[in-house]
């Protein structure tokens, strides 16, 4: 499984990745899910990926093989956003096809990715590509995008995201919210990469990725869950509860 | 839908539910999935209920017909909490099996349930009973058990929950457990039951219900939801972050 989130704010956009990999309970690997693509002043994109590791491989070696090659269409060429996400879903359902027409088997091929970015011109947009190859896009009620395993860390971001939050809080929600999930799920895991964009840039401000018990993201940890403990130890008391509990 | 926890402590047990059911996103009710069966000084039993409704009302009407008749199998005449778990699944699995076979259809029948209780002279045992009829009990490593919409309200349980811990937090975990998945889904809804049973006891200590937005529950919500907040404005700032941000 995997955990993936995008976030759009008003200033800009965050991204956030696990990066666990496991067929059944074993082969438990790690594998980056975050994939730029960036043309410093044209056009940048950042893809998420969730699902069968061979789809989701197989798409971004070919986006990357589309990106080379010209009078095409590819990332490289897409006139706007809307058209790279359809773009990103043609590959992917061209390339699930494939391998289902190839073999008779039980496996799922199936893979979801979030897309952000912006073109030059044109103002910065994110996607949810499902497995079939269509897309939804975030509303301002609803400010974020999950794929992967989703539900654990969604009560956080239902509590905190807001369109006109900044970055750095946006970037602090996400990471709980991979927290939270790996900590309910062994199927997330670290490193969890973390990439900002800020709208109008045209390139990746920052691209940071993030071990699970080294500096930062251990003191966030920490400091969120002895915090909660201590939310918790002063939440209400019952009006039957004894002074002392 | 339907989310219920039940929490095993050392002192005792803790029962919440929530009240919704729905058929797809019309016809959404409230309906108590919490039941209680009492024999003070005897033995009590907290059934828990989430799943297909007729299942789960079929379910609970034959259990109070079969405690007024003599010489059969019921909660009233069990010799043991494994026997009382082992007799709720067969009872589950007779009803589903019946509906399944008076009709073709593509409808769910399931059902599963938390069963928790204490026979006089033997000591307090839960179970969670599965559609199949059979059933685990949590450890002392993994001190509760969910049924329904349970992942939006895991995080907050694997990190509150310990057996050590008195049962007036255990309460309060509970109630934000259900919060935080009412937040997150439709399908999990208002009111909330809760139940306390207190280990030897063999009655019910308490029995409580409440309502969305009125007096100790609307209390509880704001005071976790401003504390979550405020603990997220203090946690540490990345190095790239400027003083204000």
């Amino acid at each position: 499984m995997t955990y993936c989130v995008g976030i759009t704010l008003d200033k800009g956009m965050v991204f956030a990745s696990d990066s666990r990999t496991n067929a059944g309970v074993d082969q438990v690997c790690a594998y980056p899910k975050m994939h730029l693509f960036e043309w410093p002043g044209e056009r940048v994109f950042i893809l998420l990926s969730s699902g069968n590791l061979a789809t989701t491989q197989a798409l971004v070696r070919r986006l990357h093989l589309e990106n080379s090659q010209e009078n095409i269409t590819s990332l490289k060429s897409v006139p706007n956003m809307m058209a790279a996400a359809d773009y990103v879903g043609d590959v992917s359902v061209s390339i699930q096809s494939k391998q289902s027409g190839l073999c008779q088997s039980s496996a799922n091929f199936t893979a979801s990715f979030i897309l952000g970015g912006q073109i030059a011109g044109a103002p910065m947009e994110m996607f949810l590509i499902y497995p079939e190859g269509n897309h939804i896009s975030p509303s301002p009620y609803s400010p974020f995008l999950q794929i992967g395993e989703i539900k654990y860390g969604k009560p956080i971001l239902d509590r905190i995201i807001r369109p006109s939050m900044n970055m750095a809080d946006a970037c602090r929600c996400a990471l709980v919210s991979i927290d939270s999930t790996m900590r309910s799920n062994l199927s997330v895991g670290p490193p969890i990469d973390l990439a900002i964009y800020e709208s109008e840039k045209l390139s990746i401000n920052r691209r940071e990725t993030f071990a699970k018990e080294t500096g930062f993201l251990r003191e966030l940890r920490s400091q969120w869950a002895e915090g909660l403990v201590n939310l918790f130890k002063n939440l209400p008391k019952f009006d039957w509860e004894s002074g002392d509990r």
